[in-house]
């Protein structure tokens, strides 16, 4: 992360000849200074069609108009290359809600970074199914909205957890080791949006009690999983992944335990990442540019 | 390891009180000195019973008599205690036989540490399905076995197989990438004697080509994992595992290399703990005094 | 961590036979039920002499007396065998004064640990040298002293500080990145009980702005090292450590960021190995019973 | 590593604007397809000069000429950015020289991936101040010579180690655990063409018996370094590092083993690293492009 301000360029786009000349030859026309750079080139397997990625930091001020005119100008050539593409401004900060449940380790660990400005978000808000950590976010200045949910309130519940994401302008949804299985049409509305932390090294565990579920297998590591919610389970992409050692003298506490150190580690990875749209997603996974 | 000679007890036995004073207590009768000792008490989960496990390193020549006489003496507590047990001499190697393909890095790692006596074992032969490795074996002055398996002589090949372990007085039989499904009826013939080294990081990605698998997937990390073979496929009690950190950029041939570097390691860690008697099988899982 | 009620004997003793059987035997004889045991043999290097480390939980219900009558009981055998001991009981819960700068990710952390219960231990106070984090403290209904550190004031500081520790009836004094050197008498008043979090792994990049160190070196891994303080600075011996992997695009910035997720999660290891009683001091050494 | 012939460039040049649109422009002007790219701009600290590093990967056949004329066209270029640079041929297989003493774990391991393509390099021949390891070599049909260097050769030992290296046209020399300390100008005569593995996670432990160093100091991981060899002994660029835990159970002969794994491991991947030409040297540090 730079401390000058700069936009930050994302886009994919079929593989061909010429893309990084055409973007950067762009950009240097206008004497735009990179920062840094990435791009990675996905040969596709069986018969897939390549695809390349990249991810650029230009720095703001080298260049002579403002970021409305840098993507005007930049379209037509995105355009041309058939890009999905944004570009995104480190003055604007995202706005990051943040989900949680009765746990408290993953929201500390996200409050530290948020209040230290390791990670300079703006957060709206926080929703939870309980108000256990009502205290501790306000104490904070931060609002907090309790959603309950139970069986026969859930539409309602995420409709109003929808009005609210909405309402406060939110960019980004973070379930913060939140026990509710999110709406189908909640995770549809916001594709490459929500981030889950598993407590299981995906694909392995999915589902509930995943730590018991490694007791049982005598697994020798266990691990964490951050990635996107679709509307499939923890079937989404993954954006990072840890593990830790265990051994057999480790009841399922203690893997509760170690693997709180782990789901809080690996969800500031993954959502560092994404906020820093270095995250692109490439079908059910993703190109991470770190 | 040690370098005097020394006796590993080994055993297993529902918990009770008393029990590690009533072993050492023998064992401190005879002057018996204690090189390492290692204890643990299993809780059982759900109604299951409590069980005791422990390892405890005896210097042989503290001892005022030879092994026979050790085992003799000991059985009555052991009786009384209900104990699975067994004693080992350090004196005497493990005869340990090896089962290849066409892969040779987990064969040429084992014999690095055969020839360096880091793993101080005999190794009576080398039995494979391909001739490709006979003569790097052979250079080594180890017998070569060449025993191709095809669709329709299975069942003679496994059972040449048994033969061929049987006749050499072996102990150990180790899959160093051998791409084989062994027999249900060899792998039963010896439950706990049968090391694999499985390509995933299990129980993700059991069966064939699991770095596709892993590469199809999206996950952040690879692993191998090496357990004992049941006539289940990859279901067998785990002994070690370990994983190796990928990313976007690397294709399912670059998983298939990096892997390489942990299924050794792993094998070699897994197969190092059998040797040395600090592996007991509870169940499908698997207690490692390290 | 078990959850009913147990004592934990930990000692160590010059090496000889019948240590095990010798306290065991004691345990069983009073009906004892043993959680938990774990031994170790120092044989000592060139000349040293061996020396012999335990550590045993005993549920506290299965033992017909009380601690005091335990430790009177248990008094002579420790005496025969020359041993440094000491039986703690696990409903008495450990007192731990924390001491932090400015920077919140250890005391953030700690503090959701404490507040789950995953660390039951009391925090009778937080010392600092700056108000900082005085609001954080005391929203968690925790005291907090303000103690300045300023060139002229050190010896008074230090005074205040130990008689604070004193007043509340410390057991332990965390060092959270606390970032002032503490005065050698204060070390030396406390052997064994205070742990510092030192932001390398040393004995790399001894002292200040290790990140720094290790940019300029250009290693390949940073890391954390939890230690007991001693007059010496970073010298002290180390109970745990942990590294995490950077690259060339990383800058101390980076690096100091990527640094704290390894510092509490680090501090936090070494803290619960010393609260549950299962590092032995050995010279400059830890032998931690995990 | 990609299957088809690929040219690779690296360069480092001051940082400016325009250089990826510059260099890409040309590779992108006469239809060159590229596999893979890495940019990475250094802003130095404390006063240097930022300084840029690249590396393009362009497959040979969508250029319309030949290498030599590659360069040449280059160079216009290069000369303007002012430019360190090259550009490799992977058609051109490196010829890797590797040193070794006694212990076999390294070269058994190279041989392993050399043996399978996996470092798809010639290897014109192994240099040993031993002959323990004559036959393994010769055995897999390359030569091996016997410089022995004792207290009153040296010189002439290390001349006829360097007359042996430009007699097969090495490009690079691996001490895969020898165990001597080269020449002064020897190291000299290749700057970034010698590479070493230190079995230790330098800077801790330069020097002889780290193990027995890491042992003493109680350390909670070891490590080994793959770094580039100068005339100051273990100060050389740093390439690769990795870690494995131990604990106090550990003697200096089991961290030596443990070490093993660590040692082989890391010198692989920092000696690919360097093939690949993924390594660019900055001052005493290195930039590599994963």
């Amino acid at each position: 992360m730079h401390s000058e301000r700069f936009y930050t360029l994302t886009a994919s786009c079929p593989d061909r000849t010429g893309i990084i000349a055409r973007v950067t030859g762009f950009i240097a026309e206008h004497g735009g200074w990179i920062l840094e750079s990435s791009f990675h080139a996905d040969p596709g397997i069986e018969g897939e069609h390549a695809r390349y990625f990249m991810r650029i930091e230009v720095k703001a001020a080298s260049l002579p108009f403002m970021l409305t005119e840098l993507r005007e100008r930049f379209a037509p050539i995105a355009a041309a290359l058939q890009m999905d593409w944004k570009i995104t401004d480190s003055a604007v900060k995202k706005r990051v809600v943040v989900l949680v449940s009765k746990q408290e380790h993953c929201l500390y660990d996200l409050l530290a970074r948020w209040q230290s400005k390791e990670l300079d978000i703006e957060i709206p808000c926080v929703i939870s199914n309980h108000d256990t950590l009502k205290g501790f976010v306000e104490w904070h200045g931060i609002p907090f909205h309790h959603v309950p949910v139970v069986a026969d309130n859930k539409p309602a519940a995420f409709a109003e957890m929808q009005r609210l994401f909405a309402a406060v302008g939110g960019d980004t949804m973070v379930l913060a080791r939140y026990m509710q299985i999110l709406a189908p049409d909640l995770c549809a509305a916001y594709p490459g949006c929500i981030l889950n932390i598993h407590h299981s090294f995906l694909p392995s565990f999915v589902g509930a009690k995943p730590y018991h579920q490694a007791y049982q297998r005598g697994v020798k590591l266990i691990g964490a999983t951050c990635h996107y919610v679709t509307a499939d389970l923890d079937q989404g992409p993954i954006v990072e992944q840890d593990v830790i050692r265990i051994d057999h003298s480790d009841s399922p506490e203690d893997m509760v335990r170690y693997g709180k150190d782990i789901e809080k580690t690996v969800l500031a990875r993954g959502l560092r990442y994404h906020l820093e749209d270095r995250v692109l997603i490439h079908g059910n996974k993703t190109v991470v540019f770190r």
